[in-house]
């Protein structure tokens, strides 16, 4: 399960930790439909926006004060809440969607699936000529090739921006200023490794924005599980707590932790890809992390891994070999290019290695 | 809050249950995104799998045996993935939705709020005449009437049907059959009561129509909270315990308690009621129930309330008294309805009952 960035890397983590981080659910609690009738996002459980709030004054991620919280199932929720609430609701054409090559895979999928009146998907955010209304996606670190990005078009009150920081999280990228953007998307997913809880959110400026958003997933789904808010609250409530306490040389801040799981992972896919040209790398700048008081350069959660020019297809290539990726292709630039999940278990991680070896020494 | 549906009446239910319903989900526990791969719902967890056919089984309220299984975030979400499902990927035209009058207030917005040119609303369905394709939504026992429904369009192969099932439960309405349609749609909210945890649940007949639903649940939220899935089937699994260990006479069984708290709501309010020709309410067919081996008449989770002629605005009225109501106009009706939720606590419900007589007697 390359292909996916299934994040079951973090599982031995939580398991050391223990019941620290377990929660019980009783039968009679949280059956309304409502958390906070006097916020805008009604849906919201008070405990989890605290979290919220405090992980990222810990970090220094993003700035939350003055931001409204709009919690969704998962960020790809979120993303199609903040398309709802961007496009005007009776403008005469669609908005266009725009992100630069190579973007996430879902974006056009998400985009398009329900052949909206609303918004169109309109490609790569540096061919957008148009002097149109626009969103551009700005996915920062990049999925799939783990850059940190700007937004491109620039066109000044044309443009809306979402910018998708799932990954800007320490572990895998120098943490250089809190996040300030207009409506930034984060998930538990990628920071904690709870993809199954399904809970991200969304940090807005804009309090109709906000309120659009809200209004998107009282339709969608009349809100979001509370028991994973709950439990999403409490996962959060151990991360701070373990940034804020742990001294030094302890293992047990979490983010220290992963930075080293995949410095050690990067080094290793690293000297096994160099012992050939068959295969390259992206190389990332060295920066300074605010969180950790130190120099370090990306070790992003996918592997944006390109093939020589004599092999066409590099997914079909690697899964004869048995590796499953995702081809370049699904990213909006060609099949020499593969992204290769970074986060899942070490026996699997071990297996990638493995393969990748072998293939490296037959061709030879 | 008459006007949800917020069913907090079964919290003091589940608190006398005490822990047998509480469950305990550990920091390592549902990581990844997948629960069961070799599922058609890849993200349908196998207990909650268990949990729904058994209930169905022990209610006998449908068929769920050679039926598969979605899971959504709530029905709404679901309802979503029905359209998707039946509604053809590259018809020249939006497929027509209808549905009787009164109709479930949120269909019409579900429908058109993406604005998406695979379907669109088409109203009731007792005035829909073309001779196009159609998917019509028959919601039985009917939100906001309370009545058991058929198909009315019924025009052969141009037809799909979605069939709401949300109230099909033994302490609203007799279990005269097992339901055995093509696509059904099921929510722990009206069942048990917990509407915080949004999980419902679709028994499809078509292996295509099951796949199509899961990919837009993939691509709409990628899944469903495992933790909530895991929650839900424990209830669901105390729910089936107590129906068939429950001895003669034991309140503990919950349908029963609740059929019988339904049954003192709806007698109290319609003593109220009769006391003027202000109102009036519905008036529902004895019916032999299969699941409690009785004869007795259906008890809403809704009051379908009617207004004298010489008031206009039935909803206007009474917040004018401090009753908040949906008005009937949301259902595709006049303004001389109004639904009321009969689900509240019994404080709320207490104050509704206060405040009709309040209004009836200063009326005489």
């Amino acid at each position: 399960m390359f292909c996916s960035g299934d994040p079951t890397m973090f599982k031995e983590y939580w398991e050391r930790m223990g019941d620290k981080s377990s929660i019980t659910i009783t039968g009679w609690q949280s059956l309304s439909y409502f958390s906070n009738t006097s916020n805008i996002c009604w849906f919201l459980e008070p405990e989890f926006e605290k979290e919220v709030r405090r992980i990222h004054s810990v970090v220094g991620n993003a700035v939350a004060e003055d931001y409204h919280i709009v919690v969704g199932n998962g960020s790809s929720q979120l993303f199609q809440a903040a398309l709802f609430a961007l496009s005007p609701a009776n403008a005469p054409h669609p908005m266009n969607v725009v992100s630069a090559v190579p973007y996430y895979s879902s974006y056009p999928a998400l985009t398009e699936y329900l052949k909206s009146g609303l918004y169109k998907w309109a490609g790569d955010a540096c061919n957008f000529e148009e002097e149109e209304p626009y969103i551009e996606l700005v996915t920062s670190p990049n999925n799939p090739d783990g850059f940190i990005r700007e937004a491109v078009v620039n066109r000044g009150k044309l443009g809306k921006l979402v910018h998708d920081l799932a990954y800007y999280w320490p572990q895998y990228t120098a943490i250089t200023a809190p996040a300030d953007y207009d409506l930034m998307l984060f998930t538990v997913s990628k920071c904690t490794g709870h993809a199954g809880t399904r809970i991200g959110w969304a940090l807005v400026k804009d309090r109709e924005v906000a309120t659009k958003m809200t209004k998107f997933i009282e339709l969608n789904t009349i809100g979001v599980s509370k028991d994973s808010q709950l439990r999403a609250a409490k996962i959060l409530q151990v991360l701070s707590n373990c940034c804020e306490c742990a001294r030094p040389g302890e293992t047990e801040n979490f983010f220290k932790h992963f930075r080293g799981q995949m410095t050690e992972r990067w080094d290793r896919l690293r000297a096994v890809v160099k012992c050939s040209d068959l295969f390259s790398l992206p190389e990332y700048p060295v920066e300074f992390c605010n969180f950790f008081g130190d120099f370090f350069e990306a070790q992003p959660a996918f592997a944006w891994l390109k093939c020589r020019e004599y092999i066409e297809d590099c997914e079909s290539f690697l899964k004869s070999h048995k590796i499953i990726t995702r081809s370049g292709r699904h990213f909006g630039v060609n099949s020499k290019y593969v992204r290769i999940s970074m986060l899942d278990r070490d026996s699997t991680f071990n297996l990638l290695l493995q393969r990748l070896s072998t293939i490296i020494q037959n061709t030879h």
